[in-house]
This record gives C-alpha cells, sequence and structure tokens, in this order.
C-alpha cells in the first residue's frame, strides 16, 4: 500500500499538518554518498515560492534517523523526516463538513470511516512528495550513468504560458500541464513483458502523485492514428538503435537502450478560492464554497522534479532486480 | 513479474508456440460459479476472424487442471492452460538474425541473452492475453454488482472506421486505435493515495497488455488545458454524486463512487508485410525486412475485452483487501 | 499465499486427486541446462514403493508446458506439471462426513466453506511435495558451488529404525522421523536482519510441506541450555571460519560462510488404518473410523528431497538478490 | 526486507546508537484507540532492569509521527520513534578489528562492505525489538477476542532458575531459556497450505528476533518419536475442538481453533565480559576478547513480550486477510 518497490523499496508516511512527512528507503546500495548539496539542489525544485505557487514555506530539510554514517549510506534502511512547521490548520476546520471539490475529502472520508486526518489534506497532500524527491536522491545516484530530465513543456495548454499564469492567479482559479521526462544512457534489457512492463511500473509510481491524470510513452495517444508503417522505428545497428523512437524506448515492455520517453498531464490545482459547488454533509443539502489559505495557482510548475524521483525509484530497483548494479558501492 | 495481486493473484505463463499459454489465479473466492458459457462468451471477443484480424485459428478453450470442482471454485489455485495447436514455426525462424521494427525481438534476446523463445513473440506474445481474459471472468465474477464495459471507440484516428480498415488491409499495413472503458456501480473508497492509487493499478495492469501505449482518467490529458474551476467536479449530495466527471470516479487515488473512465491507446500492430529497415544481426548490415504470416491488421479490435479483464482483476483485488467481497461465495 | 520468493519466485497449484499438480517458476536465470537425469534422481528419491511408503504409484515425469526450449530455461516462466493417473477417489468419499483426526479436513472445511476438494487430501497433500521437487532441481542448478544435503537421522526416536519400522507397519500405525539437513560452500553476506533472516526464510518455506512441526539451526534447542561461553563459536581467521558451528552458519540473520545446519521434525503419518475417536459432522455425535487406502507408515523417509528442495529456493531466490549469480547464465 | 505483512505491514527501521530506531505500521484498522497505557505495560515488560539484564536505560517513550489523530488510528501509516539517548559509543570503537564472535560483525561487514553502523550492533541491535513491541500493541488491539501470552519457561535447562542466573551474572557469562506462547479464542480457518502456512509466517516473524534459534509448534520435535495414533488429536465435536493438542492448534497449515501453541529456543546473550577467541582482521591473528560494555546475563528474560508482538502482527494480518477483522473499527 505506503510502499513501492522490490529490491530499492520506499516507505512513505505522514499528514501535511501531522509533525512530520517521511520515508524510509530499504534495499539502497550500501556505500552510496551523500550528497547534500545534490540532494537539496532537487528539493529546491520542488519549493513553492515562485510566481504561481502557495506561499506556504518550509525549510524542506531532512532529519535523518537511520541508515547514513559518515557521510555514506550503510545498507541498512534510511529513514528521512521533515517537520511540518508552518501549519495553519485552522484555515480547514470548517472543510470537515463541506467536502471540497476535485479533493480526496469524501473519498477519504469513505476509506477510512472518517478517521482521517483531513487538514491540509492529511496524508493525501502533495506535501508527502517531499519525501518522495529526497528518496529520489539516492534512487538518482545509484543509477550512476543514467540521466533522468523532466520539464514541464505546457499550462493551461499554452507552451509560453507566463500570461495564462498571470491571468489565473488574478481570477482566483487554477491551472494544469504537461510534463516530459525523458531518460538518456539507461541500459537496455530492463522490464517484464508480463506484469512489470517499464510502462507499468513507471506508471503505477507517477499515479501517486497527487494530481496525474494520464500518462503516454513515446507517440503515446498520437500512435491510434498512425499505420504500422509509420510506427515501427527502423533498426539502425546491432545495438538497437534506431532512426525514430514512437516507442519511447521500450519494445514488449523492456527498455531497448534508446531514450525513454513519457509525458504525463497534471490536473489544475483543486484548490481555488472561486466559489465552488459542493453539499453540506450535516444537512445534505448544497451550499458554495470558497477555499480559503494558501495555494499554488498551478502546481504542475513544482512537479516535474516528483517525476524524476518515481522515475529514478522504478529504475534503481529494475537495475538491481537484473544486477546491474552493485548492492555495495 | 509474471505475478499480479495481492489478495487476488494471477500468474501467467506460456508461449505463442510453445506447448500451452495458461494462468494460475490465487485467491478467487471459494465457491463461485463455473459459468462456461459466460466465459467463452468473452473468449470470443477476444478471437481473432473478423476483418482485420489474424486468420491464425484455435479452438481457445480452457484445459482446467485445478481449483474447480463441481463447477465451483474450491478456493485452492484455479490453473487454465490454452494448447497451442494451430502453429507455423517456419515462418518465424528468419528472425532470429533480423529483429522486426516494433517488436520484442531485440530487447527479448537482450533480457535473456538469447535463451529465449522467439517463435510467435514467445512469452510476449498477444496470446498471452488469453488466459488473461479467462482470468477475467472469474474477476468479474467476485465483482458481484460493479460492471465492466470497455468498447474500441476509434481506429486510426476514425470514430467510423470501415473504409480505414479495408485500405490498410489492401496496403498490407496496419492500424492502432483507442479503447474506453467504464465501470458502474463501483463502491466508493477503493485504492491507497499512496502507491496504489486505482490509477496506478489500472495502468499498471493495462500496460502488461502488448502494444498499449497510452492512458487516461476522466479528462485525462484535456484536464492539463482545463481551468480549476472547469475541471473541479461539483458535490450534488451527500453520497457524493458530481454533475461532471472529470475525475474519471477518482479522486486522490480512490474511487469515489461515480463511474470509473478511462481510455487507452493501442499502437498499431507490429507485423506488417510491407517493407521496413532493419539490421542484420550476423553482419551488422542494414537490410530491408518483409514479415510474412498472419496478423491482424489491427489487434486493437480484439483487445476491449483484455482491458476489462485487467480492470476487473484490479478490483477484484482492491474489493478484497477492504474486505468488501467476502472469501466465500 | 500458494507464491514464494522475491525474484526467483514458485507458484504451486494442483490437487490430489484432481487432473494434475503443478508449479511455475518464475525468474529463474535463462540458459540453465536442463538435466532430465538429475531431476529425475531426485524426483525418485521422493517417490514410493519403498518398505514403510505408501503403494500409490505414479510415472512422477513432468510435463513442461512453457519456459524450455532447446533443453534450456528460455528465461520466462518455466511450468510443470504432474498427471494424476492413479487415484482411487473412492477410499475418501467416507471422510466428508467423518472428519480425520491429525488432517486438514475440518481446516479446509472452515477455511473454503467446504467447496475444497478433500479426495485424497486435496491442495493440502504430499503430493504437492513433487512438484516442488521438481523446481528444486532449477533451483539447485542456480546455486552452483553451494551443495546441500539432507537425510534422515532418526525414526520413532530411533536411530537405527528398521526394526521400529517394520512393527509400525504390521500395527498399522505410523512414525516420524527427524532430518538434518546441511549445505556448504554457501558464500557468506546473505539474508537480512529483519525480516528475511535466513532462518526466517528457510523455515517460512520447510513449515509449508506438509507435516513439519519443528525447526532448529545449529545448536538448536540446546542452546537454551548452554553458557554464552560455550555457546559463540570461537573465529579462527579473517575469512570467519568458526571452530564450532553452534549458530548453524548464521549470524544475526545471515550467512557467515561456515556451513549451514538445521534439522526438522516431521510427524507420523496422519492417516492410519488403526481405530480412532472423531465426529460425525452430519450427526454431531462421536464416532471411531479406520483410515482405509494406501498410506504411508512413515512418510518421512520421502521428505529429505523435499527439504533439499524448499531449502534450494529459498538459497537461489537469496543469491539472485544479493547480485552473485547472474541473470543469464 | 525490512517490512513484514500483506495487509497489516509493519517497516522497521533504525540503529542501536544512532539517532532513532522506529517503525512504520500500514494497513492498521482506522479508529483503533491509542491506549497509551496499554502500550507502555508491554514496553515496559521488555525493559531492562531487573535481576539478569543490561543497566542501559532509555525512557523508550514512542514520539508519534503519523497516523494518530485524537487518540485515535487515522488509517494512514502509524509512525513511532524511540529516541536513543543513553549510548556510549566509545565501547564499542575496538570491535571494528575484532569481531564477536556470536554476533553480526563479520556477516554485517561481508554483506555491507563495511559501510555498516557496527555501534551497539547497529541495525541488528536487540533494541530494535522495542517498535516491534510497540507496533505489537496495535496489533493486539486488531486481534479483538484473541489473548496472546508468551513467558519465559525455563533458562539454562532450568525451570526455576534463580540461582543459576545469580552464577551466571557473577561468572560474567550468560544464559539462553525458552519461551512458550499460547493464543486463545483464534477463530478457526487462518492461514494457507503453501506457502504460507500459519507455521510459516509465525516462524518467519519470530527468527526475526535476534538470538531466537529453534521453533517447534504443539509436541514438537518430541512428534518425531511419537506414533500416529499417539499423535492424531482425537475429535471430540463439531466445532473441531479436540481432546489433545499435540498439533499445536494447527492442522494443513490452518488454524483448527484450539490453542495455538508453540516454544522458541533463545540463545545465550553474545556479549559475555569472559575471554573469548577471536581473530585480529588487521593482521589476520587470533586474539582473545572481553567485550566491556553493558549486556543481559539473559536477554532471554525480555523477550516474551516481543514474541507476542510478532505473533500479534502475523494474527492481525491474517484476520484482515480473511475479511475476519474489519478495516474501519
Amino acid at each position: 500500500m505506503n510502499t513501492f518497490g522490490t529490491i530499492f523499496r520506499t516507505s512513505i508516511f505522514g499528514e501535511s499538518h501531522g509533525p512530520a512527512v517521511g520515508i524510509v528507503i530499504d534495499g539502497c546500495p550500501a556505500g552510496l554518498p551523500l550528497d547534500m548539496e545534490k540532494m537539496m539542489f532537487d528539493i529546491d525544485r520542488r519549493r513553492p515560492g515562485k510566481k504561481g505557487t502557495t506561499s506556504r514555506k518550509e525549510t524542506d530539510e531532512p532529519e535523518f534517523l537511520s541508515g547514513i554514517l559518515e557521510g555514506k549510506t550503510t545498507g541498512a534502511p534510511i529513514t528521512m523526516i521533515f517537520r511540518n512547521s508552518n501549519t495553519q490548520s485552522k484555515d480547514y476546520d470548517e472543510l470537515k463538513k463541506v467536502p471540497r471539490p476535485g479533493h480526496a475529502d469524501m473519498t477519504a472520508r469513505e476509506k477510512f470511516g472518517g478517521n482521517n486526518d483531513n487538514r491540509g489534506g492529511g496524508h493525501f497532500s502533495g506535501r508527502l512528495t517531499l519525501p518522495i524527491v529526497a528518496a529520489g536522491y539516492f534512487a538518482k545516484t545509484t543509477l550512476d550513468l543514467a540521466k533522468i530530465e523532466a520539464k514541464l513543456i505546457s499550462v493551461g495548454g499554452e507552451v509560453d504560458y507566463q500570461e495564462t499564469l498571470e491571468r489565473a492567479v488574478e481570477d482566483e482559479d487554477s491551472l494544469g500541464g504537461i510534463i516530459e521526462c525523458r531518460v538518456s544512457n539507461l541500459p537496455a534489457g530492463l522490464g517484464e513483458p508480463f506484469f512489470d512492463s517499464v510502462e507499468s511500473l513507471i506508471s503505477h509510481a507517477v499515479f501517486s502523485i497527487p494530481g496525474i491524470k494520464a500518462i503516454e510513452f513515446g507517440a503515446g495517444f498520437k500512435c491510434a492514428s498512425m499505420m504500422g508503417s509509420q510506427f515501427n522505428d527502423p533498426i539502425l545497428d546491432a545495438a538497437g538503435k534506431t532512426s525514430t523512437n514512437h516507442c519511447g524506448g521500450i519494445n514488449g515492455g523492456i527498455t531497448n537502450g534508446n531514450e525513454l520517453v513519457f509525458r504525463v498531464a497534471v490536473r489544475p490545482t483543486a484548490s481555488i478560492s472561486k466559489e465552488q459547488r459542493s453539499v453540506n454533509l450535516e444537512t445534505g443539502e448544497q451550499t458554495d464554497l470558497c477555499i480559503r489559505g494558501r495555494h499554488d495557482a498551478c502546481f504542475a510548475l513544482r512537479v516535474p522534479v516528483v517525476v524524476e524521483a518515481m522515475t529514478a525509484l522504478v529504475l534503481a530497483d529494475l537495475l538491481l532486480m537484473e544486477g546491474k548494479v552493485p548492492r555495495i558501492f
């Protein structure tokens, strides 16, 4: 449930307005160097504070509880926590009776019988992606030569999105976006035909990032409008290099040594100050709702590094499963 | 790897031109009736023989090796096999040295060091989806009131695709398509925020169907061009019914009781008789390749029932995990 | 449930009097040679026919359904089945209403709501250990240099047990025994402190052999009567060789490079012709029961090779997890 | 690896002399009351301070990082940590070059390439059982009516062990012991024939407690010296009650509704002040070793509550798997 991976395995925990969010990483190779600058670089990429992101600020520095000694991984589980200091729980009190459209308020209530912590989204909060990014550092370091790069390629349907974004902030509305992720220098032969295709594993990981609603590999949805003679990637050499990359670097669920490419759609932020229609659960009557508090106008701005981290978790695990990286560095 | 699920768990095996393909289903509730007509109805939906599908014919009737007694499931693992009778392996001999573009020939070779059975795609063959469909019968029966329906909504980009398909057959080329799947009467509260969101689990299962390259839930990729005020589904009543369904029936990774909706893109069939560019692995030189043998011009025609089966496997497991269906029927 | 292992993973199926028993082996390295003589040698060691074992005879030859090509493993799942030809189901008809003491009749009925196949013990039958032994061949071959040897060291409490055994056969009674298993040439560093200690994994596997009721490693239960200064194994050299082996080759859950040693207790065969006390489930009244049919007076005679196979499954998996054997041979 | 369980799942982390030890509990039912007195009662049972136990003292109070709100479980992962305050790491500096007999020093070094934290046993320390005991509180509460009771039934081979223990302390030596665990009011039908028999799961969990070297269920090793007519438990009524309990409450791997009974052997404490033979890893030469620092003369005194906790983890998971306890209390 809150655990992912077979050898390189992460277990996530925490609520937005509880004491801390954190992660346990099991199966990380021993002897990996902890380069705090690199980790904080990624953490900063996820941080709010830019135009279009929430004004909530945290120091976002990990406290290591286990698994690190003298600047290296020990081979035992690594535990990192991030204290939640900057919480304003009163903003969320009213939401117990009026569930926010587009949020997990109703589903969490149903699943946990109303025992869940709904302050700030609780365990469903985007804040849970912070420890994911930190775990991503260890996964990326395990990947060695392979390089993962994700970027936001459009917001609200626009490639050049500055104005669109500004307008959304003014309107107290929100926007979604599309992120593209590319992995180069990845060895061929990773993944399984059933059931752990590379597409299966990456989509599994990526869809647990709050707000992702779609994923496509290579040509993606366009493949449905192509002829086989257009879609098939001509093979150029005995190493399997192809002249096009419609399959996104994956054949039969297995990496083919070309660039791995996929795109994901991030929905617009659910929390908006604009008036919305909901229901009062106590009276059963319809009501209007304005969500106060701090939110991102477009949280997709902060997601690329999270997509990178999730991808790294999957690939580090696959490399370890195939014995292509050592358990001791 | 070849196993999927936590309580309701399937393990798949077999190669296209080996003795048989088959599946072991573990954790299926005891006492479920085996209705062979219903199972064969689904198997027939996957069967070739229509315009635009391969002329390879098999009887496609399961042989039960375990788990069934007096027309009911016993609670022990159910094993079904399907013998491969109608194989023409000579068609595939040449492919050992010239890998087919768009196929898993190169990646399987890399992954298994050339020990893999490459006849007819071996373990990567679409024939492996036959036992999945048969397993789907048990999963659907476990689901009880929930109803799954998948259909092909476009081929080669056309909603009305008869002519397009005919032209592709004439041209010895192939086409892809888009399949939409809807699940009604599904209880709210299934799935997990991390890492087993409903989107995560369904995409994991569906991407192991050979040839799927994209998936989107609800509004899908369109969400990235919508405002939050448009995308958020207004809540109508205390049961969580919404007036729109942009989220596809899932909030925070958990079913919300509305219809579950997703679409997948199926790539055009990789095997085409048309000349393609590849490489001769023995000489390292480029060569042209025409793939003889029987293939589907559009195998997407046969995939809807496979998508249904995969979806049923995921949902049956989630219902059992939540204790919402009994282990003994 | 019916699956064991992380990389080297087996899924077992079948009932004693159903069409077949069998196993799917996933994650076996590709390119392993299939030496049928070696496999049949182990299968013969499990076979009945000796003094003190049942007169039921089967050919016990595997039918391969997948995963083998040209005498080698392909890397895809290996499926082997063993047809059940020599079944005499009428022997078991009466048992539906009068459960046999020491058998799983009552517990299976409870667990599966009476839907289970109780003929010959169904899925609980010792016949299920036949595919385990066959799977053991592949695991042992994966182990390479490590050598596993299990033998029966006592029967009915006697090291020299011929007479004891003869008397039990005459008395229509049954006997248990103790099996010792030793593994040499095993690399140090396998296993985990939590939760997958080598003791944890071996005991997990071995306790699924029907009729095992106890296991001890190294000095075992005797350790509880020893002083630390007696029990601790003095270390002789930098490779970790010790002068005694009270810990059974495992420290902190991890192999230390010395011989791995454990013993298991096998209960006396549950089926005996002697009169026993049970209950008639229809009337609720006590009744006497004599179990007709063929049974082993001491099935422990046939279990050593099963213990070896289970141990090999565990160790092959651990070696693959640590990357100490390749995925392609 | 450091995770155990299927629905009720625990992930353990921490080192003896690192910042903290802790545990994440996933899948615990929502709405369980947190009764700190009950939890601390069990934690106190594990605490040192009695005759024959170490003088190291910690407050041993959990800090909750997640999963608890207003005195109840939320349904999200519960994280508890225990700070390590009372560490004297200088005691352990020398051990890097001279491994302690009976300890994991050598095996940890081999497994983790020397990157492991060896201070106080690091991740192998008995201190890791503290979070297990705390997790046991939640598992026991999930069990509802079933009652688990473990007690030490002998030390150094003596049932009346006070003098034996005193002598061992004086001799600066150590002693092992035998613990018996009984579970009453457990429903029939838990467990699986393959591979997750109740014996398999309990032994898996219990053997990850540091220092356990043997386990037996019911009559245990004695069964090997019994006749079938003695061992088989006569069935008294239609509910499956038996007049004896040689099988320990388990038939065919599945609970039969009678008392579940097993015993484990705990080895003598590995750390003793008495001189022992080891090797200097730098010079390769033999050397004598006296282990300074605080240790238990008989840590078995503290283990019963740990055995209870491990047993509770297994049983809570099995009850949830069978849908016999709800996911929401």
